[in-house]
């Protein structure tokens, strides 16, 4: 259906032309505007449904209001995982709307985990605001991050299909697989050496894993059987390690105007991020000059206060030794494993473009 | 089925007795024992599958092994919550085995929300050992609470029935609910006064709707209707608030002994317990000395050094005030309300008479 004729030739134009199909597969942002527009309404009716003060707390997380209550226009981050969910459900030949409930599910276990992170990293900024705990106190994230992830499952749940029920145990391994990686990337930075397929697996658990799930809920909602599903996992699941791939460049040599994080974030957190554990693996003079400095850091008291220029030399050692390029080669190698995935499924034509156009997109991204 | 003979007539003695039909209706012993004995294997495989080192800090936190990772001999608690699901499928017709996954289920809830409560309100002691976060640090008592709550979950899903959609349905309000209780609580602790209703409001979100839940898990599970299942929920939730009047009690004049928390424990922790509410809303002298000591201690910062004596004082003005004597009633009030409800559900006249045991049990305990 066209934006402004129906099938039946009258005028159907929409308050919201977000709530078409998105007939332009090269217009990602009409995808991502898409989903946005689609499950925020539901994510919203969702949140509303926490008892005070944890609806607050949400709404702020989710940039809706600000730390005084004020309404805000919150930057509620790229929307990658809604429009996702819902051209999930398109493959399988069901409409996009009946990826909803999945896109809002995802959304709510995305920043659970967010909430809980921010808490666990000591991570003071999100989303260029203050995080939760360092405004509403390390209780709340707790509590409005448990609350969340409560919701998630009774988004689907409350729907009592036999397909929400498969959607929901989706979730719930994805999660599982969420936690998992959090917990590694804890120990990781407790460690002096983390070998690239170890740092791989935590970023498959940390970011695979829900994006997997993102584009295969909307399948499993719309119908399709578990193969399809699998399928579709596999694709989300390499776009996963494309997306955190592209993050952990980010994290290092990101614009913090684009990314709202600090400069050389990554590394002030001790990250053993991709590019600095391929760079430690590589061998050679700024390889080893790097994992000296590390070591040497991981004892120090000063590290707190280290300048700019310390991290600057850090980030120029990484990449001297090849771990800016190794990392974004394993980008464009994730991105490709991802799109060959995408050959698996039978899904119409326009879905497999958008899929496609989808993943371009992440490996390109600037924030 | 007897303990040794089975329905052919052949010895089926089992290595555990508690794996039979507990016969004796009054021997609340074994049903308590049946319900651990049947549940903590199927618990501990289910927290073996945590990713390390989160099996190990949910084995220290159940009490299997102690702060060195050396073996021990757990108090795994009460073991209510099983041996109410295990019932609670007898309930509903089908052998008891059928409420394990549901017994599981519920435990990794409470337990999650145990690992995360002991965190916020700063809580350093439970079950006469130190508490996860104490141990451990916060940021693993929040992982592995995340990871005990999505594990509830992927129990029952993992079933793949309609059943344990609408089990995993009912366990989320629940835990929706206990989430709420907690903000209530956190909440309340920050405030001067709260009425008699918005504790009873609080402790029927902490701990009626999970026991509401356990007693109907099971049901579900064996296929009970939601009407069944309903009217099971109205004997947990008013089991769960007797149990808590009686928690309040023990949290004021319980023996440190017998509950291996501080003398004084809800009173050192600001608790508007139910005690405490009901004696500042009783008036009179005790009552209202009662409650300007207390406003007085909300200001004071001494607070945390208060003597022995200081806190016997409070504790001797809530009994004057009649809040002790008050939440005494109260506990047998809501066991009267409980047991009426079982008279709502057709079930083995067995069933019925070991349900109204364990609620006479809850009422009479000591810890």
């Amino acid at each position: 259906m066209s934006s402004t004729t129906g099938t039946r030739g009258e005028s159907v134009t929409p308050a919201n032309p977000a709530y078409d199909t998105v007939a332009d597969p090269t217009d990602v942002t009409a995808l991502l505007e898409r989903g946005r527009a689609l499950s925020a309404p539901v994510l919203r009716a969702a949140v509303d449904r926490l008892a005070p003060p944890m609806d607050t707390v949400a709404a702020y997380h989710f940039g809706w209001i600000d730390a005084q209550g004020r309404p805000a226009e919150g930057d509620g981050g790229k929307a990658v995982r809604p429009a996702l969910a819902l051209l999930s459900a398109e493959a399988a030949g069901a409409p996009a709307e009946a990826g909803i409930p999945g896109a809002v599910a995802v959304e709510l276990v995305h920043n659970f985990s967010l909430l809980h992170d921010d808490l666990m990293d000591g991570d003071e900024q999100r989303r260029h605001r203050d995080t939760v705990w360092k405004v509403h106190g390390p209780a709340q994230a707790i509590l409005v991050g448990d609350a969340l992830f409560a919701l998630a499952n009774e988004v689907l749940l409350e729907l009592g299909t036999v397909e929400a029920g498969r959607a929901a145990r989706r979730l719930t391994t994805a999660s599982r697989k969420l936690i998992d990686g959090q917990a590694q990337d804890i120990s990781y930075e407790h460690r002096e050496r983390v070998t690239v397929e170890e740092c791989l697996e935590m970023e498959g658990n940390k970011t695979g894993a829900l994006l997997a799930c993102a584009v295969s809920i909307g399948a499993v909602l719309g119908g399709a059987d578990d193969r399809t599903a699998d399928t579709l996992e596999a694709y989300g699941y390499h776009l996963g390690l494309a997306f955190q791939a592209v993050d952990d460049l980010l994290g290092i040599w990101g614009d913090p105007e684009s990314t709202g994080k600090q400069t050389w974030s990554d590394l002030r957190q001790r990250k053993k991020s991709l590019p600095v554990v391929a760079a430690l693996a590589a061998g050679g003079p700024a390889s080893e000059r790097l994992g000296e400095l590390l070591a040497d850091d991981a004892k120090s008291s000063d590290f707190d206060s280290f300048s700019e220029e310390e991290f600057a030399a850090r980030a120029a050692l990484i990449e001297e030794a090849g771990g800016r390029e190794w990392t974004a080669q394993e980008a464009r190698r994730q991105h490709a494993v991802a799109i060959e995935a995408l050959h698996g499924v039978d899904m119409p034509e326009r879905v497999r473009a958008q899929l496609t156009e989808l993943a371009d997109f992440v490996v390109v991204r600037k924030r």
